[in-house]
This record gives C-alpha cells, structure tokens and sequence, in this order.
C-alpha cells in the first residue's frame, strides 16, 4: 500500500513502540500508587512530560496530558471560556477553516451564552488580520487560530496574531491548534507568543488516545474533567502511561529528525505537484501561494467526484483522502475549501495528499503511473 | 512484587497485549478514513464495541468509548446534568462514598447551577434507601450511586435503587459507576435498570486510557467533547483504535473467567482476612458487614499511621493502598471510611488489600510473615 495519508494519521515508529512495550507488560503500576511500580511510572510520565515540553519550548509543568487533540482543543476553548459568565458578553474569535475540533466547540459555546466571531480567510487560506483586528474588543476571552491547516497545509500567521492580539489587551488568551504542524514544521511557544496551544501524539508517529495542551505557566483553564487531582487538576483520570511514554518518544525523535525529514518530505512533496501538474495540466494546487506544511498537497481536478478518485485509488493500493478524515462520510464539501473560494463542484473534486516520513519517491511514481488514467476515468463518470 | 493493590489497577493480559500489537504495528489506519487501512481499523472497533457491549448485557450501540472512568462518569452526570438549564433548580442526588470522578463533578455542577444532595450511608458503607427517597423531587434530574465502593468493596443495591427512583419518576436518568465492579461480579443493565453505567479497560486487565459508557437507546447526552462525529456524536476525537482492541479483548476474556476467577478470588480474600484476624486480633475489617466485591479487603489497623505500614510494606516488596490510589498523597482521611463512621485516626489506620487474577495463596502466606510485625512496629512510632 502507498500511503499519502500521514495528516490522517501516522504509523507509530518502532522505536516509539519499543519505549512502549515495558508499560504495556510489566510496567503497569498506576502513577497515583504511592509504592515502588506507582513511582515508577509516574517517573517515566515527568521524564515524557519533559520530551513533549521540549518539542513546543515549553517547561515541563506547562504541560498538561490529555486523550488527543480533540480533547485539547476543548479544553483550551472551554476551559477559556468558562472562567467568564456565561451572560452572553464574552466573545471567542476563531477562523473559518479551524479542525471541527475547534470550529464545532466554539460554536458550541456560542449557544450557550458567548458570542463568536469567524474570521474569513483568503485565497490561500490565510486568516485575514484586518478582520480579526475588527473583532477584537474588550469583553474578547480568547483568540483560537490553528497553526497549520490540516486539509490544505497553510501555516497562519499565529506569531502576527498573538502579537496583534497582546498589543491590545494582554489579558485576551491566544490559543492555536498545533496539531497538524507539530512533528513537521518547528514549534515555540514563546517565540509564538501563545498562551495555548494544542498537539497529538498519533499525528507525529506516536500512538492514538494521548494528546498534550501547553498552558503557560500561571494560567488555570476551567477543567473539562473532574475527578482526581491529577496533571496539576487540570485533568482528571488516571494516566495512560504506555501512550505518554509513547508521546514523548515521538517527541525526542521530532527534536531529532525534524530538521532531516522536514527537507525530504518538503522535496518530495514538490516534485510530486511539478510532476502532476506536468501529467495533469487541468489541475490545480489549492493554497499554493501560502507557507504550508512540508507534506501537504491539496489538488483541484476541476469538476470531477474526488469520491471516484479516491475509491479508484483505494482499489490500486493508494491511500488518501478527500478533505479530512475527520469529516469524511459528510456529504458536505469541505468547509475549508469553500472558505478559500472554492465552489461545492471544486471543493468536491479536490484530494488531500499528505506525505510523511514512510514516503519515498517511488511511491509518487507508482501514483504518477495511475492518477491520470483515474482522474480521467473519473471524469467521464461525472 | 507481591501485588496486592489490583483495584487501583490491573496488568495487561498477555491475550490482550496479543491483540492489541497488530494496531500498534501495521494497522495504524485513522477509523475515520474511507480507504481499506481506515476501514479495517472501523471494523475491528465495531467487533470490539460488540464485545464490551455483552459485558454489561448492552446492545453495541450503546456503547461509547472515550478515554477512561473518569471521563465516563463525567459525560454521565455532566451530560445527563446540562440537558437542563443551569438555573439552580435541577438537582443531581449522589452517595457520600462515591469515587471523586463522580463526587466532584456533582460538586462542579452544584457550584455552577445545580443544587445536589449528597446521600449518607450506613457502618458497612450501603447508601440509605430511606434518606434516598426522601431527596427525590420533581426536579431531581439524575441520580448517580455507584455499583461497588473501590475502598471498602462495598456493594451498592443500584437494582432496588433504580427501581424506587424509576418508580417514582420514568424520566429521572439513573447513573453507576461500576468501574470497580467490571470483571469482578456480573453486571446486567437490563436487570439492574439503569440508563447509565461507566467502566474502565485498566481495572479489568486492560490498558490504560480507555474506557465506555453505556448509554440506554434513546437517550441523549450533551457531549464533553465537541469537533468530529465520532461515537454518535457523543464523543468527538479520533478513535484510541489500539485501546479500543485491548479493552474489547479483557470483556472477552471476563465473560470466559468471571465465574471461576471471582470464585477463587473471593476464598483467597477469606482465607487473607480469617487469617489475619488470627494474627492480629485487634484488626477489623471495615464494611465487613456488605455484600462485597470478591477481591476486596479494607482493614483497620486501629490507631496506627497506615502511611507507615504501607511504606514498610513497600520496602518488603509487597505493593498495598492506603484509601484510594486516586486520592494518595492526599492529607485528608478517606472520605469513604468517615462516611462508613470511622474517626480521622481509625480511618488513617486502614489499608485497602485488593486481589486479583495473578494472585496466588502464596502471596498471602508472603504478607502474613511480614505484617503482623510491621503493625506492631508502626504501633510503636505513633
């Protein structure tokens, strides 16, 4: 199987399932046991914690352990939100190509007595700074703009928002969802100027149902979970010990590799886009005129069912996707892409391709072989 | 090591460890994604969830993962809770010996818009029916007691408390934690009659950081976690697939040895608890007079720090608990023994002996070669 669907997910590297093995067999203490097996996993969870602090330029105790992504986008959105009355005053802003992980929560909470705003973005699928400067005001609590977008791999401007955002009222917290950038594109905190931000284990070779909010140091989010004191009683529930073991080995191996893979992937996916376009000339790359991701390309077919593409690609051994596997089985098109510009027929006849670290070139060649012949296919069965 | 703290947590089956490897390795499809890796991961959770389902005598689409009891017992109560408004005249009825995922979370919502009664229970820890009926009202929205005690092992009537509250209002939503009772007795929903029921994959030999809630067809919760449809939109995150395989694999492996493991656990806690009453006369078994749990055995010591028995015990390799492992390190006596009557000091003076599968009679004649002269010696330093 060719595999072009890393922003999906990513296979867990051996190494990190080596780091695993121990606290799925022997190693099974809980770490809130006081005796000799407790200690020790609660040891190895402070020594993750350190790993995964490194890989965003935080400290140790400004991580928080979490189920995945999802649960830490809630919890910075909710958690931000719910330190103010629900009286319907305190707005959240967001934009309009967030994960649903983000767009769905703040809405969420829109109905339950904040308001939101949803910042548009451009062609390219960058968050407009004049608009999100208009809606900022004094009863703002929070600011949640993803890092890198998960279906078209644009990188927003998050250092310029927390920037904007800070030099207006300090006290407006700024969130971004990392999820998708961490493992492939450098990530700080502090050179960010971000007072939340959210990553995924199974994103970055590490397992699924372990994920990580950075919280900068002084601030208490509202917790999502109430329980046990656990993670500072930001988290309840005892920890998944073999996934933040895992997490944090993805994370030494980020640190790492990042420089080497992110060079390699950024090559392949290039030449990827110069040889379709060369084999395909009626395709279009959406969000080209953005800094993206190394791995992400996002093609336009024009008015053709990405669905029979992606199924004939399947059927070949090519895994990819049509927008994010999160919403895939929606009948809808992409809310990402319609919030570029593009209409329901072009959003529809557009497929994520993401490379990763397993990709070699022949896996475009073994694509490049077939793709034409698909897509035409696909265009006659329109 | 001899491992006497399996309610805090439970190894890993090695079965389980087995099926679990291939969605370690090369399975590592995102269940959201429509190629074969993602639909081979989708399928496998459907026959897990068939699994877990038979457990508690559930249909499997009443089943929803998330990641652990404490987000079960979360999304039962707060879930059940915020379906009506917040305007301090819906009350949510709990026991005093409940585990902090659910007593804190009443607590929570006590603070935030809902009013709670707090159930009292008797010497062997068994809520008062009396007092029970007393706090329903018109405007009760949930009642959540747990199925057994994880200190003490004291088995609630959840059967006879579902029917008074069902009796007395169809639509008043019964919740249990049963968490602790999960592959320790057999658990029934139909007949117990509850609408709602948490357990946890790492007390029944399953891995860490997944869990399931049972929630009766038809009913509705307001999610936790807000982004992709996942778990029929009452759980949104991608799916913990690894996890998910473990915990369906213990469920299976409880319906095969339920019968014979609680039998030969339970003559091991009696022999364990005749024994030492043998040597140490003036020990006490606490709640000794409640259907309990078959591994369970909660001792006062009397007047004794447990912290020192406990870390002395430790030293000789012999892995106990004081109270729960979700509140050590807490200052605070048990809130489960002080409920049950005991003062702070006998309270302190208790330690939790939980068995399980591995354990064997040659680990209790280990302890009781050591005990008696440890009590003795922390006797001493009081």
């Amino acid at each position: 199987m060719i595999y072009l669907d890393s922003n999906a997910t990513t296979p867990i590297l051996p190494e990190v399932l080596e780091a695993m093995l121990p606290f799925l067999r022997d190693e099974y203490g809980n770490p809130s046991s006081g005796h000799r097996l407790g200690r020790r996993a609660a040891g190895t969870i402070a020594e993750s914690r350190e790993a995964v602090a490194s890989v965003v330029g935080a400290e140790p105790t400004e991580i928080v352990f979490l189920s995945g992504g999802t649960e830490s986008d809630n919890l910075a959105i909710k958690g931000s939100a719910r330190k103010k009355p629900a009286n319907g005053e305190w707005q959240i802003i967001t934009s309009a190509v967030e994960h649903p992980a983000v767009l769905k929560t703040v809405h969420n909470l829109a109905e339950n007595g904040y308001r939101e705003s949803v910042i548009p973005v451009d062609l390219n699928g960058v968050v407009n700074l004049d608009t999100l400067r208009d809606a900022l005001d004094s009863k703002t609590v929070l600011v949640s703009i993803m890092h890198s977008n998960n279906e078209t791999g644009t990188l927003e401007p998050v250092k310029e928002i927390a920037n904007l955002v800070k030099g207006l009222d300090e006290r407006i917290l700024v969130h971004t969802d990392a999820v998708q950038s961490a493992g492939k594109v450098p990530l700080d905190v502090n050179d960010l100027g971000v007072d939340l931000l959210s990553i995924s284990a199974h994103k970055m070779y590490g397992p699924k149902g372990i994920g990580a909010l950075y919280v900068r140091r002084g601030l208490k989010l509202d917790s999502l979970m109430t329980g046990g004191s656990h993670e500072r009683g930001m988290r309840a529930g005892t920890e998944n010990v073999a996934g933040i073991v895992g997490f944090g080995k993805a994370c030494e191996i980020v640190e790492r590799d990042i420089e080497s893979d992110t060079a390699r992937i950024a090559k392949l996916r290039d030449q990827f886009e110069e040889r379709l376009l060369s084999a395909i000339p009626y395709a279009a790359i959406n969000c080209s005129g953005a800094d993206r991701l190394p791995g992400t390309s996002n093609v336009c077919f024009g008015s053709v069912k990405g669905e029979t593409i992606f199924i004939q690609c399947d059927l070949q051994g090519i895994a990819l996707s049509t927008g994010s596997a999160c919403s895939s089985g929606s009948v809808e098109p992409s809310h990402v892409l319609t919030a570029t510009g593009l209409d329901a027929g072009r959003a529809e006849g557009s497929i994520r391709f993401s490379f990763g670290k397993t990709n070699r070139v022949e896996d475009i060649d073994y694509l490049l072989e077939r793709l034409p012949a698909i897509v035409e296919a696909a265009k006659t069965t329109l």
